[in-house]
């Protein structure tokens, strides 16, 4: 019987959006989203955190191979993401407003799949270092 | 049916304190509270964080308004107690003990019954970057 | 005779900007700017530090008035800047490239002249916690 | 009935270590553990976290005593931990590899039984700014 | 010919304060000190950074003992500071307003006699993390 | 006529070092170092910082090439210190000791020489968060 633990590793990664419901009116979008529905987009350094959790694996001393899941979040996050205009290049967020709890939940949809033996517990996403969103895979 | 996601703000309060319990001969309050027993007070740059939990609403993309969000912890929370010394002007310390639990209880009892949609997850208070209380309305 | 002192203010804005020169052909453009030649643009999460120098003010205590250099780093620089695409929408990028080292000369430039009494004495850009620029009016 | 409220304290100390299973072979050792495995070790500036969850309690407005809190960390962890080789130092180590997620469960053993009225909630371990594990007393 | 380094270690201290002049009106300390004018004062956990320059020593490679710099910034200005209304209970500003600026003339009066081979090169006082204040000496 | 610019950027490497010397007797090791004579070692998470001075490039807005740099403080410090026992693998600590200082000097003496059009102005470590060490180059 092994104890759990919950292993958080952070990336940081730097893309612009702008938020926009195209069937809202242009006085609603800019009532509701203000300086964020700027059509030119602006931008942020976003710090993703990843939480795994797990038992500790006796011979290893690792819930997590750490190298494999610090490749997992380039692969399927911060490659895709650095340095894009997320509303014109990520395909989620061409009908998803990008606001910071919709990003949490897009990486936890493109994180969860490929992790195995650890269990996805938590993705949190800061878009700026006092505003952050956690998702947790509750629906 | 939608994601549930928790959303985070953090601000910054300047305020002073002092911890005395009348009830405590002197020599009492100077043992159980050491130095924060000084009746002339002494501050901390005081950090708020405030969590909602709710779902995602399809048409903004939010858990809550973010602009709703920080109007609401600047009336009820910062200008109140910035710039305050609370033992002496803030009606809720005039009988309870400023310490840091205290605090997070009382931000939680002015915000939680103003947040509608969004519920009230959790308040955390940083009395200093290495000392913080979480409440999460138990009780 | 007053001592000398060095104030600096610390303030955040969220922009956009890519790296461009119309001179290079598309090959060097990519060559030299990488990731950030993406036409969408990307963002970050900019500090903005403002140092003043001067003289003590024997009567208040203060360098410079702390309320004038805060409405004076909106004005100039925050209220301008913030939630923008640089390139698209300030004019100074319109032919100079939004480098953190062009950035930090900007808004000195935006700066200097509007201090009186106080000296401009450095503006600090971090484009991310890891990269600033420095800019003390040397040319 | 009183507030249930969870008090984090924070503490750093700088130690080293090395990751080495001696049934693996040295290329096992070498491909599972990387840099980690180099003999002569390597350091950390580990951040130590330890949340304890209790009521308030009215005459002192403590969940815990914050004196006794911090005399405990030094006591159990700190003391004994900070500037050592945690593998030839820490009798815990002479058989446990020193991951972050064995030194959050080694801390969580070295204070659980030493809290009395306030119970351990939570010991975190920050092995650098990016890297932190969570150990809840799960098994 | 031995190499010059500065080298610089950080505290903190949680102190209160009020900025008042007894030779100003009522109606002009509230205009120029806003909410600061406050008379029972609010406070703040300042961080005070003490940087020594000197020649790096064959023997020990310190500029400085880094045991008398922490005594020495513990006895001159933690011990005395630390939990105190500055207005109320620290002589230099009985007479002198407590500002970010003269409590960085404050510090460095108090510690630059004190410092023999290793000279006092600057002293930083952060009123909170977005605002600070230098003193080289100058005057 | 450019304006000229301080370019910095930070990474960050884990090392474990002792502080020892060898003339010294037991007893006076002891009471210089203290707990840093440690035979085994003990480890850090050290912060470089690079800080670079040049004329604005008017081609590129840089004054100097980002990926080059980091490549440099890769190659000449960072792949080098990373993970490393500094007395028992690097060169220059088999005779010097790594203190904070020391290592200022020595990334300076690997760095300076390497940079071209941009001068190096500064190298600044963090031991710890609260304790760093400047070199400008001065002897």
């Amino acid at each position: 019987m092994s104890a759990i633990v919950y292993l958080t590793r952070k990336a940081e990664f730097s893309a612009s959006h702008l938020y926009h419901n195209p069937q809202f009116s242009a006085e609603e979008n800019k009532r509701v989203f203000g300086k964020c529905n700027n059509p030119n987009g602006h931008g942020h350094n976003y710090v993703l955190e990843v939480t795994v959790k797990g038992q500790i694996d006796a011979t290893t001393g690792f819930v997590v191979d750490l190298k494999q899941l610090k490749d997992l979040m380039h692969q399927e996050v911060l490659d895709a993401l650095d340095h894009r205009f997320l509303n014109k290049e990520i395909p989620e967020f061409f009908s998803l407003i990008p606001t910071t709890e919709n990003l949490a939940l897009v990486c936890w949809q493109r994180l969860a799949p490929k992790l195995a033996a650890a269990r996805l517990h938590r993705v949190r996403i800061y878009e700026t270092p006092d505003l952050f969103a956690d998702f947790y895979g509750e629906v």
